[in-house]
């Protein structure tokens, strides 16, 4: 099929080029006569692939020099594990902030480790979806950490604003990193998994504050230790390498496309032709207040719902895919992460005016 | 480079056909205009690939109906720690086979969690490095389990027999599973890191009787939780889908080899040719006793060490790669996995030939 784009939520459309490029070598990769996932992660030259595309990340995001960069395994749910279990210390409390499905995902999991304080955080503003102010809240200093989703994609919703708070701040940007800015030194920890806007499911991305390597748990497995993850470079186990390489691909394409400022600007500028299209529209809605809008998942609805399906059908036809959204809201969700092109938002427009046109 | 031949320990070759065919359909899988890795888990197109590449394991093992296959992140090393956190029950004991390094990791992160009976099974027969019968041994009841390594992989010692207990056994397959027919009813937990005879690294197969699936500690973390995977097909966090897309592939491609016992066949003629002629020479020598001598991976010593590197430059001109010993043990390795043809050996054992023709 020609020209398809692919809105999935995730795990997500990867750069084209990125795939094309990675389909040319797949047998023969390097001049070696194998591909890159046959060969030792311990050889020169898959070394050599893990440290450029840390060297890559860490350009792209600023990271700085007291920050450890760790290719891990399990997605983001095992960082729900991973954080109390390395992070706790000595105390035995952490506050999480709700604004989703996440959040309370990485809460639940929390709770087997410590007393959870949860600020709720999800409210409604002027008749819509909202998240409180998070710098507003008044966080126990006796918590070992705060922990956020700063993008929530089940029903949309983006944090721009952190905790205000002396306590290390922990995000899970599975679905916003590398999306736009960030000033990491502000975190503690930046986790995210792989399958939005780095590379194929099965790796994800921890940034750590190097004072906060030595917290760990007594029971903590060694192979999600932050700690054990440092000392041996992300290979105390045979890490995903297929996966890293092909995130290292995506990185060195966020560079050519330009870095983070220019990614950020060409996500905006995606997010506002569909935002302004919806809210326009008298037939398509979305339900969150516009500060809080996510600019990778735009979840939108039909004024007829019985005409989702065929929504659904005909987008599809026109090569416009994965739209249909997550079953705990309906509707639909275009995930537009950092490999989805303008064009793709273009045309996803023009059929939902062509379909409003027609059935309205 | 025409024709190599990839010794690799792991990662290790994956068959030629199968790396084909998912070239072919890289960038454009099963008529979707999208890759096999860019569309949701929860997919009826990837649901499809999942259960057909259990399905498949299952035939090819005859897993019975009491065992659940489960698709697992982290590799062998996360089973380090999951096998005690979801096996020990009210035990505060178990018990560990140890006839190397691969065996000796399992122990040391056991012991975080539980007291640990070892028993030492590397011995000395005839001169030669050796493995005591496991059966054997003396257990303690009051052991929760018994883990042994049936293949390790850096001193190439394979175990073929079972401990005599009713304590479940948990075996570390990575390095044999679908090398050889075995019975997985004699076992409760076998385990194996895919990146040497099932697919790319960062997928890790766990077939678990479901008696076993209640006892685990308060502590494991959700993700690693057998009985969690269990209930949500493997799909609890996002599962690896590319990974688990081509350990599919090579399952299809063993049967249609036609299954384990044509492999079982295959994969003894190459240690065969590999054996028999380092036993006949006078240049080469394997220090493992025939009855341990493991058909996965040879190691095996040059007369004369110096020559080493020049035998590895040499092997690699010739495009006999990654025969390098590890480091613990120097020397060469041999990793002969499924995806290695018989040409492979032969091409190995002519190289040797000619080498000390050359040298000796």
């Amino acid at each position: 099929m020609e020209n398809v784009y692919n809105f999935s939520a995730g795990p997500a459309a990867l750069p084209r080029e990125v795939m094309q490029k990675a389909q040319a070598e797949f047998v023969e990769w390097n001049g070696l006569g194998t591909s890159v996932m046959e060969i030792s992660h311990r050889s020169k030259e898959f070394i050599k692939v893990a440290e450029e595309a840390e060297q890559d990340l860490r350009d792209l995001l600023c990271i700085p020099d007291n920050y450890k960069v760790l290719f891990c395994q399990g997605g983001a749910r095992a960082q729900f594990a991973a954080v109390p279990l390395n992070l706790l210390g000595n105390s035995n409390k952490a506050t999480y902030i709700d604004a989703g499905y996440w959040a309370q995902s990485a809460v639940k999991e929390a709770r087997k480790y410590c007393a959870v304080d949860v600020f709720d955080a999800k409210t409604t503003k002027d008749g819509n979806l909202a998240a409180i102010n998070v710098s507003d809240w008044n966080i126990d200093p006796q918590s070992a950490y705060v922990h956020f989703c700063p993008n929530e994609t089940i029903d949309g919703i983006e944090i721009s604003d952190l905790p205000d708070t002396h306590l290390p701040i922990v995000a899970d940007m599975s679905s916003n990193i590398l999306s736009r800015k960030i000033d990491v030194s502000q975190y503690g920890v930046i986790y995210a998994g792989a399958q939005k806007n780095i590379g194929p499911a099965g790796i994800c991305i921890a940034i750590v504050r190097d004072d906060l390597l030595d917290l760990a748990h007594d029971l903590l497995p060694s192979f999600i230790s932050y700690k054990v993850l440092a000392e041996k470079d992300s290979m105390f186990n045979t890490p995903p390498t297929f996966a890293w390489y092909l995130s290292g691909l995506v990185f060195k394409w966020l560079k050519e496309q330009g870095g983070i400022d220019v990614i950020e600007k060409r996500n905006a500028e995606k997010a506002r032709i569909l935002y302004d299209y919806i809210d326009s529209s008298e037939f398509y809605s979305n339900g969150v207040h516009t500060q809080n809008r996510s600019s990778m998942n735009v979840p939108f609805q039909l004024a007829k719902p019985e005409l989702d399906e065929l929504f659904l059908i005909q987008a599809s036809e026109r090569g416009l895919v994965s739209l249909k959204g997550h079953r705990a809201v309906g509707g639909m969700r275009a995930s537009i992460y950092n490999a989805m092109p303008i064009e793709g938002v273009k045309a996803l427009v023009e059929f939902m005016q062509e379909f409003s046109a027609d059935y309205a």
